[in-house]
């Protein structure tokens, strides 16, 4: 334990109450919990209610030199959860911060505190019948809008990239200084939360998948309701047509025929995986599904476009079909054929666990408690999340290797990939497996490790990373590991808030290393 | 001067050949003039030929404690032209780079080099028979395409805000260190230039509006050309018609029926500025133009529609046309109907100098030389450019306030706006006048710093500063000054790169105070 801790507990204890500061064994337990091996032990959390707290206590941290690790809600499942970067460090929960501070119904931009839900601002706009809505996460409905786009995650739906679809932001240092990053931190700024790159050296970036300074609160685009919806589902069959697809639909997205929503693919296991338990039966208990069981040249896509008027949606319809058809199957739903359905869906910004379902794909015993929190309950989920060109025949050479690899360490290869600005893919490959099976927590250390050197070998590099990727990187080739030190060191003088984290090429705390390093058997033997 | 300055000389000649080291005082002269009264001197003038000698340039100037400024091709007119921030300066020209680097036509990208002009890329594009073009800026032709982005310039077609549709930077620090904003850092990378965010802090914010880092490389989205082009133009007189096309314009654009072009709103001075000189005869040579002689009620707009096919367009259409025709005179100009004509403007990518003509309309004498360049001849231009949020009762408010204050120091209010994301106007208040006038300078001086506080009185920042203005701003009221100092010593530790350039809230030089401090007359007499 570090040995300044008890002195910083009880600063933290006279700045925020002492009910807001824990060292309760289950709930530290709890925290250092994720969805893939850990050994970092929480030494307590601390739950500030406000900007002023959230200084206090980084202050506090920075006398102190006791290591913080921010959360908003926790939900980064496959990625780290809440899990702190490193041993012993402390967990700084946001989640009292749950305040909607303001919706603008002109200007279309919503400011929220790190607490805040897109459950909460979906029934937010719902009841306070608002023109707008918010793109909403793929992954939990309690996951907080701040956390999500500090991660860069993705979504659904026009602004779904939240991280570039975003004003403002107020960020404490953990010197306790206060930033604001646009003209907020000017007086009276009529235009604070509305012209993100405010003036002069713009300073957001550097908060984003960053160990730099804590969100406190931040601004996003809303979206008004389209006057007419409509959303593509495609099913195309073999490398061929899904190369051919790929490349046709940087076409229309280049062409700005669909606005900025894009296209989402996934393949018949992320499918299947979300929709239906594993098929235990069928294999006789035997894990993972062989090629020929998982339909390894089955893809989907799902594209939206939000129209403005019906005949400028039945306009745009006439291009996507034209382009797809050749390709893939491709079903339109929109307003008039299906328009409670899709009222009622993620493309309309109603938050749902639905893909947290597919967390529990693999796990052999059903979860004992009705809510679903794969922490909990021994789900194990990993994600390799490459960002790759979007071309055709480069994603489709890569495949066959990427399942290939997945499948040799015993997991079914679970892809997904967006479309994002016409120009790449985020690929998102999930590792879904059964924690509470012996032998598979290293397993999916080891897939997640020879994934990712496979795809750093040819080039691609990931756009997020789960905690045993942060410390995986090869070594910039230009100075950047040199100046990003200087950069901590300026924001950070203590070194104290999350240490390691997105920090590559700085020398780091291995604590995650044990696991993945030992050679493990590439053959799952049956249970 | 300087007393290191001799020996940065040398250095200097010795790692780019005594060639590239100027210090003929004409040239230095030259490189000291802008639009507007300035007292700066350029103490040299040096040229890189790439990024190592780019490298060596700045190591030297840290080595010697000698300040530098970075210019690409240095027609920031109205805003500083190539003047560096303090007296003594030395200039980095980097018009020597000029190499386009490549052009992805699958991805739609461009990499160039900072001496890389509009002009030259039109060329390029239309040579090689490209289906791509590039959003334009509507000043100088031979402008740089990373100068008018580093500046957070805009421009018009899609992408037009160059800034944010950009792929990657290098950047040398004035350490000499070279850092790759995005995943370019690494080798091999795949997505290198097409993946802004890349992992972790974004460092590339850091280098708009700047003066931590000389920008050598950039890559920018180029759009493919249309299937069918419309543009809208409006002509509407009042403020309550301006006020209503202002609100529904922010329903068009945020609806996403119009992409992301955009509308451009100007008044009638901005017009005729433009088109015709002025009408010294009618005045019998005064100046300015009462209020009834410049139709203060009259405003114009265009906004430009990019359809993947003339169905799309002509859907669009009827939702602008019936939005606006209430209020505005709508004349829509197509493909099918001036397609040349619009195959040649600006919308298309076709650099103009159309727009520089305005810098010469107050001007007594006609320019002695054919080419244009209004540093040397004498124009006087100087902007102020707000940031506005897009409600039109706000905008129509501030309108009369802001032309009574301009018309009471004796210019012209020449006013051009942009809509930004569908929440933001960016206006650009031109004050135009003769430099040879006597009394012109300091009135212009005098009339920047008024509209400046009375923008500034009302909330309303600007989202870029021309010289004056530089150090004009209030103290910010987070913490942003402290850590910006911060930052400015960990990427140029000797302060040697741009001092003062967007560096609110740090102790400025303020050689520029001069002319504007003394108390000015507020009628012009008739000369």
């Amino acid at each position: 334990m570090n040995p300044r801790l008890p002195d910083a507990l009880s600063a933290w204890s006279q700045a925020l109450g002492a009910a807001y500061v824990s060292t309760d064994p289950a709930a530290l337990l709890g925290a250092g919990r994720a969805t893939f091996p850990t050994c970092q032990r929480v030494a307590a959390i601390i739950r500030p209610a406000n900007t002023v707290q959230v200084q206090a206590c980084l202050r506090i941290a920075t006398a102190h030199a006791v290591a913080v690790h921010p959360v908003s809600r926790g939900r980064n499942w496959g990625l780290g959860s809440r899990v702190p970067t490193v041993d012993g460090a402390v967990l700084l929960d946001l989640g009292r911060m749950d305040r909607i501070v303001s919706v603008d119904e002109d200007l279309a931009c919503i400011t929220v505190e790190p607490g805040v839900t897109f459950r909460q601002v979906h029934a937010h706009l719902r009841d306070s019948g608002s023109r707008l809505f918010a793109a909403v996460t793929g992954g939990a409905a309690d996951a907080s809008l701040i956390g999500n786009a500090l991660e860069r995650g993705d979504g659904v739906g026009p602004y779904r990239n939240r991280a570039d679809s975003a004003g403002a932001l107020e960020v404490v240092l953990p010197t306790g200084e206060r930033l604001e990053t646009a003209l907020g931190r000017w007086p009276e700024a009529a235009a604070a939360s509305l012209h993100r790159a405010g003036l002069g050296p713009a300073l957001d970036g550097l908060f984003l998948q960053s160990s730099l300074g804590v969100v406190t609160r931040m601004s996003f685009w809303l979206a008004p309701r389209p006057a007419f919806l409509q959303v593509f589902m495609l099913k195309l069959q073999g490398l061929e047509a899904l190369s051919q697809v790929l490349d046709a639909c940087r076409t229309l997205v280049q062409s700005g025929a669909l606005g900025e929503a894009g296209f989402t693919f996934w393949n018949h296991i992320k499918r299947v995986a979300r929709e239906a338990p594993y098929p235990w039966a069928h294999t006789a208990g035997r894990t993972p599904l062989q090629p020929h069981e998982r339909q390894p040249l089955a893809w989907y896509a799902s594209g939206a476009h939000y129209a403005a008027s019906r005949p400028l949606g039945l306009a745009a319809r006439e291009l996507v079909c034209s382009a797809l058809q050749p390709w893939a199957e491709v079903t339109v739903f929109d307003s008039d054929s299906h328009g409670t359905a899709l009222e009622d869906s993620l493309f309309m910004g109603v938050p749902s666990d639905a893909n947290v379902a597919s967390a529990y794909w693999r796990k052999r015993t059903p979860p004992s408690q009705p809510d679903r929190n794969p922490d909990r309950d021994g789900c194990g989920v990993l994600f390799v999340c490459p960002v790759l060109p979007l071309r055709g025949p480069v994603v489709t050479a890569l495949l066959p290797e990427l399942e290939d690899l997945i499948q040799r360490h015993g997991f079914e290869p679970n892809i997904g990939m967006h479309i994002e600005a016409g120009r790449t893919l985020l690929a998102y490959i999930a590792l879904m497996y059964d924690r509470d099976v012996p032998g598979e927590d290293p397993r999916a250390l080891a897939c997640h490790d020879a994934l990712l050197a496979l795809l750093l070998a040819r080039g691609h590099y990931p756009f997020r990373l789960a905690h045993p990727a942060q410390s995986r990187l090869p070594e910039p080739c230009d100075d950047s590991a040199a100046v990003m030190a200087r950069l901590k060191r300026a924001f950070d003088p203590a070194g104290v808030l999350s240490p390691g984290h997105y920090a590559f090429g700085q020398a780091l705390p291995s604590v995650l290393a044990a696991g993945a390093a030992a050679v493990l058997p590439l053959t799952t033997p049956a249970p």
